[in-house]
């Protein structure tokens, strides 16, 4: 959290600490010992870890995840333990925006293996050649927050929008030029730009496989044999990286940019390896903004919890 | 050119030769044995190239640039020389606005960077932390084609847009939401964010410059701590990539993005081994699409100049 947070919490009245637990620290019930706990992605607060520290007076009352996906988090548990559960759902949204679309551009243009050539002293330019976001369509998989800040941005550069989400108004997707689609293989079959944007949960764990990549036709809405490309800067897992390396290597997809892994960090799976491949270290919220802007959130639900209003981003209300 | 518009050429009568010639051919007239000649921008068709080869009965009418900037070829010899020049100025727009905006966040979000920690199997998450382009200002450098479609996205994403072109109308960037500035001076103290769009000519060498780069104040129009970002795609020499590596290494940039270089291909300068650059090679108007579009207006203006109609993009219209 920025410390603009640390202090705005401070200034409330309230204790602070920063701190690393072990996870046999964790599932011990150390956190027991606070009233609410901040953590991010990293840190995996288990039906075990969030048993152990709580339902007794003075223990665990409120969990805040400085981010959105809650995939770290026994929601069920802390419900039943009556430990309400927040996030920051606005504040990254933009930075994982620019993130992805920086991606998919770096992937039809050869971005970072044009400097990976650079750096080694050849002039690559001959087998550079790219192909246009203009005239293609993209699929976003799920139509959220961020989905939404990608399709404008996609739309301006020429993109027509596509999107599968079943948990989302139908109105929302038509006021943003997107067409949603019930069935997420349509998706595949139709568009060969593909954008992550989804929760992982056991609905989404490897949604993007080896038969949903070899129904991507790799030619665009414009008859361009562009090929196929796929970003994930939501959460790893959703997409299988042995059949992301099996396509990539077959020329099925002619791109992968992935900011997310199934492990992270990935260790040498091969699939980093590949010409074709580039990613980055889970940074989709690692700006300066949308670190502040998180630290806000936070500091304001959390304040705002104490002094006994209801947090707006509650992920189970029925505890408050 | 692509294969499709050689097709046009031939199926409309013409004969079409496809082939290298050396620098001493070029200036020994070896051109003069034929009525037109597409060139991209490697070939350099110097004073001695053009005279040798035009003035004749049956010589050299036509120089055809398949792309936009003719710095390879001496304009003011050709004039002279009756010979007619012509480019294809719409062709590569998108393209190459797609490449500024890739590049401008593959600055901001390390992606080239982050790929090469990757690959070498670090996990640079903390070192990688980045901004965002909303809520920042983009001074944009010329103000043609490119440049407005560079600003239409920027301004989806939320960045704020200021230009300079002494070459431009007011009302043109006032109807893109873009303050026209008389001072290219005033850009860089303003913006945080430098894109180049204009034409290589003796005004324009080296127009990014020591002095230039050190007017740039670091923090965007948000307060936010960004650091500067300079990204060229448009022709190598208007950067001092002296002065860029200078600027790197002080910390003045926090980041600098080359396509175009001062001599192609770079060699070894120290440029390209910095952390905070990347580059690629030369590939701004390198898609299927711009070629192809390439080769169709390069087509239709070959066929308009010998069915005696006068060619839209002629650069010397006085000797039509």
């Amino acid at each position: 959290m920025a410390d603009s947070a640390v202090e705005r919490l401070q200034n409330a009245g309230h204790e602070v600490t920063l701190k690393h637990y072990s996870s046999s620290e964790l599932e011990n019930g150390i956190l027991g010992r606070f009233d609410a706990v901040v953590v991010r992605s990293a840190t995996k607060l288990t039906s075990k870890v969030i048993k152990s520290s709580s339902g007794r007076k003075g223990s665990l009352k409120l969990v805040g995840r400085a981010g959105v996906g809650i995939d770290n988090i026994d929601l069920k548990v802390a419900t039943k333990s009556k430990v309400a559960v927040c996030n920051t759902p606005g504040a990254s949204t933009k930075a994982v925006v620019e993130l992805t679309i920086g991606h998919l551009l770096a992937s039809t243009r050869h971005i970072a293996s044009g400097d990976r050539t650079l750096r080694s002293g050849e002039w690559a330019k001959k087998s550079m050649r790219g192909t246009e976001l203009a005239g293609k369509r993209l699929g976003l998989i799920g139509f959220g927050r961020i989905a939404q800040g990608v399709a404008k941005a996609a739309r301006v550069l020429g993109m027509t929008l596509h999107a599968y989400d079943p948990y989302l108004p139908a109105e929302v997707a038509a006021g943003q030029h997107c067409i949603l689609h019930d069935d997420v293989d349509e998706l595949f079959r139709l568009c060969t730009h593909v954008t992550i944007h989804c929760n992982f949960s056991p609905e989404t764990h490897h949604l993007v496989n080896v038969d949903r990549l070899a129904m991507m036709s790799g030619v665009g809405r414009d008859g361009v044999a562009c090929g196929n490309h796929l970003v994930n800067c939501a959460r790893g897992g959703i997409v299988d990286e042995d059949a992301v390396l099996a396509a990539l290597e077959s020329g099925q997809l002619a791109s992968a940019a992935l900011d997310v892994f199934e492990h992270e960090p990935p260790g040498d799976h091969p699939l980093l390896q590949h010409t074709n491949f580039h990613g980055t270290p889970h940074i989709g919220a690692a700006t300066i903004e949308a670190q502040g802007r998180i630290g806000e959130e936070m500091a304001t639900l959390l304040i705002d919890f104490f002094d006994g209003r209801h947090p707006q981003s509650a992920l189970n209300p029925e505890v408050l």
